[in-house]
């Protein structure tokens, strides 16, 4: 089990790593020049006659705040699935070795190397890094094969299924075994294609474009309907309403694609450790790498 | 797996492809007719001692952002679950290809054909498509026999389905083998089933004409609410919200029915080239179809 | 697959049918009355220093708009539950016909008949009408035996077990195959089950009448609210809050219950009608119903 | 197929059954003393420069209602999954009385006393009844042995399993035969297990004391916020707010236990005998218990 | 079945116990400060010509509300899915018992202990606390050797795979018999996996720390501007506006985890006891473990 430590909240509370607000400092300062822009302007600006108010902005303001509700909702359920495919992966992973162990304790090495190398090629699938250094440690002389391929990771599976084809041709295991574990390798299947679906498959860019243009266009025109009231509280108003909304809208989009290296990404390298872990001491293997440990910016990759 | 790429969010902000923004364009234009139109009203409507307030209107204007949300949500939920069948057709189909190859590795390329004539056909009949051409590359002259029938992708999976009888009949697979096949075949059923679910049967009609007709009569009614308050200001506050309503309501409308060829429609052309790789090189073809790419305005098929 | 065309947005966004604005008609009405009487008695009623202002309402508006939104989300799952149940049906009657195929093809005309008959009479127990005349087609003899007893459906789905429990006992299948079946067989039990209780269990009254009361009540007292600040535009606004609320009110109701033969409910005679092609056509059988066509006010029932 | 009638919309618009209303009553009066005390103390209350404007119970009141939303949501879910689980109980029976009518038709009375008496026993267990009467029409004999036990309703299932348990070891059904019936024994764990969950784990009861605390402190300051606009109108539109949102936490609460014997809890009493009549049926039992019919308060329990 | 009994609601409304008011009073307390530093400073303050009105917190209070109703949602799913995971622990042992009883009693003894080892090691891990003593008492010698692991739990699982595994080599279960007895163990591995998901990753850190940051300064800044209006009624109103909103983040961090012994905690320790009740009488074990009483906070741990 992989542990990520928080530092005490109050510490975090004035730092910048783990929260979003390093992205979006610059635009906070644009939205303070904007809000001394339209305190220096206020005289002028009313002699013409023309007042932004407060109200159309706070119908503005709730609506955007709906919306954004709905693309957080959406953004995090991808991020849960993403999740939930590597949990499931762990899973299946035990599972198979588990029924191997029960079956042909024999084959065990060579189902964890696969195993491993299935877990590390999706990972530098998802991420579009280069696999070759993680897959030479599990799949030796393979290597050069699986990576000639088009879907790496689905050749590694088949190679499993493979093994498990011959184990029944041979009379090694019943048909009835056979399925078992087919239903096994079946839940690898389920992890691979939801990944590539989530990874295949951002939200409708116009979600993204949409709320993107309707947040700062109303962060922008925000400091000149307040300062009429607000006056000299205007840049600390308008600063902590826009601090809500453009951090939300940028969340969401970290969210929105969870296979990356950012501060809210899936860690799939401590991940594939982890299952590492798992499958070794399963096999009673006395030496395991290290429980991955977050750095000390509390991340873990 | 299928990559769809993003211009630089600066290049594609003030961009039309991939927002919907083009769509609701002549809306805008009528939206900003009557904000002048309301400016250079307001005096003589003043003297009648009428007065649209703001505050009717944001009443409604939350309560319609509430609704759209609602909308946005559901019709969303019908654009992924239509990912989902298709994301789970890949997964069945390599599933399948993969059990055949473990039980009967002759067959493969028979199979292989018919999984693609599958796809291909519900592709043709979500889209109310002409699947002749596509059909006959992997038909043959079975395929005006399947072209004559009233629900054809249901026939080619009969197909498949009748072959696996066949091979239970003459002893090539046991009772086991064969129901195992049969659970990934029924897959296919779930897919198919699932995907004439979602065609045949859209949101109930009268959510989208309610709110039709409350957003356009909302953004019509909109400038003359606030332009006693923001005189000049209305025609660019006015846009601004019509804009944000406008664009939710076009985008849910667009997401109600995923299957056809607009921006934020599945890509099945794609996708199908996508299985067919991944059947291909699971049989160890070399020439394999090009990875589909999307065209310079980013959009895939 | 039934297709269900809508006529152009245009068309529909000034007529009836489709839409739930003929239910609310009379209601509306009402509402254009009070607001009159609220114009004429504005002066009379300033007198007694008694001001309805608009900010409780708005409080109350609001309010009302999220537990509407909640009860049309809930609503609308029912709906959706119902149809998947249905879109259940059309699968499970495909797939144990294919099984029956593969399996013992000469007994598919019997069990496309009680398949049959399964879908008319649940959906006539679900309609609460009568099925003999549906049911005399597919089982003939058998019919009056079936109608005397309390759950009709699920006598005739224990008549298909009883075939299989038969073929069983002969040793025209295994028990895998058996269970196979077995499998599929329960599919139906899950729609049957699933329409009842959906049927049986509406949504907790209370929600309905809290809503009902809710929303007249505040329809009601609106223009009195609205008068004071819109005068002659009061009719205008009052009547478009109430459309708005009244019709999701009416819509909610509508698709709690998708077993009836109104406009949004489910186009039950359809899905019988596309079925029964469907499991014919797998029958090789050349001479099929005609697929379903919506009516000239674009309904299906 | 149990039929739960309404009366018509208009007359129960104005009676207490089947509404929450009645429950809250007390608490509508109180508040109408407030509204009353709030009219009386305006003048001397005024002179104290002291206002409860209604700007801040706005925010507070859609806060609420955004709140109250949730646990509605939460609470309805509940309920929700409580009918499934019952739901779900009357399929499970009718799918083990079905596959041992295939298989060993000559136990079918005893296994439908056994299921019977599972039924009953997890509803006295429930609603923490003595189920010593209706088991004793079931166990005979067996009832003390029962009734001794900590966990009655698992006991119950033990037979069912013992008794398959003792068909495999006779060799009477095969050993696939066994597993197929011990999923649908699996079937009546899972609705055991999850009934259990729901009654012995509430919602975090922190939840409800929040939302009751507060939604009562903000309807009773309500009246001082409205009185200075509304004076003699105070009462009728604070007595109606708080109904409104009253009659939503007493639905909610209502609805987060829903085994017990309120309006809105699940009618298993009801419930029983319908899995009853469905069982008898199915054995071709001609005396059948009667319907259950709502009482005249349209009640069922 | 474990109860949870609740003092009655008005005891409860004025105790501490249960609610999350004992968290947040320090910051109540501040709040209050905050209320009369604003009263004190109102007049120097107005000399500034700088006034903070209610209208911008009202907008970004409305938008904090459906930011905190999103987190709460997630949060409670949270809770409810660790929840889920054991309910079905307990139907999952329940299940494995009762298939052991039917197919192999004498060895319902070490299978009972086995289990109970799999539970008390699963709650130590998720609490981080020493398992030793719970251990000793159900695997004996084996102890040392588990606890030298790195998933223990997993390794515990492993025995009764083995164990599964021995009977088939044996000839002792049929492969049938072994498939369905490994997807009972399955389910171990399913609740395993799903609890280190929960607990090895929390909710994306930058949601808690953006709405903490929000919700403190909003109700730091509250008091300055309900002052004006309010006058000495501030205290009052801004203290219960910050009781709502700072509970409603406190209980959702508090869901988040919910692993641990605080109130609205899953009782693991019960839950244990309770699955060892049900075991073991499922053994016909007479002397049981007393069931798990609340103490007189209402607690169980």
């Amino acid at each position: 089990m992989i542990i990520r430590p928080h530092a005490h909240w109050f510490v975090r509370l004035f730092s910048w790593h783990g929260s979003v607000l390093s992205g979006i400092l610059f635009r906070l300062g644009l939205n303070l020049l904007m809000s001394v822009v339209a305190i220096f302007c206020l005289d002028w600006y009313e002699t013409l006659g023309v007042k932004l108010t407060l109200a159309p902005f706070s119908l503005l303001g709730v609506s955007i705040a709906i919306f954004l509700g709905f693309r957080n909702s959406v953004c995090y359920a991808r991020f849960t699935e993403a999740r939930l495919f590597w949990g499931g992966l762990l899973i299946a992973c035990r599972t198979i070795l588990r029924q191997v162990h029960a079956i042909s304790p024999a084959d065990a090495p060579r189902i964890t190397a696969l195993l491993m190398a299935f877990c590390y090629s999706l990972k530098h699938q998802l991420r579009k890094t280069d696999p070759r250094k993680d897959l030479q440690r599990y799949l030796g002389d393979e290597t050069d094969d699986v990576l000639r391929r088009r879907a790496p990771t689905n050749v590694i599976e088949m190679k499993i299924s493979r093994w498990l084809g011959e184990q029944r041709r041979s009379g090694a295991v019943s048909d009835i075994v056979f399925t078992q574990l087919d239903d096994s390798i079946h839940q690898l299947s389920q992890v691979l294609g939801g990944c590539e679906r989530l990874a295949s498959m951002p939200l409708p860019f116009a979600y993204g474009l949409l709320l993107h243009r309707t947040v700062y266009l109303f962060c922008t025109l925000l400091p000149f309907a307040l300062v009429p009231d607000l006056h000299y509280m205007t840049p600390l108003v308008s600063v902590f309403i826009s601090y809500t909304f453009l951090s939300l809208d940028t969340l969401a989009e970290e969210l929105e694609m969870p296979f990356g290296y950012a501060n809210n990404h899936l860690p799939m390298d401590a991940m594939c450790t982890n299952i590492e872990i798992n499958l070794l001491e399963m096999n009673n293997q006395r030496e395991l790498p290290e429980t991955p440990v977050p750095d000390r910016h509390y991340r873990l990759t």
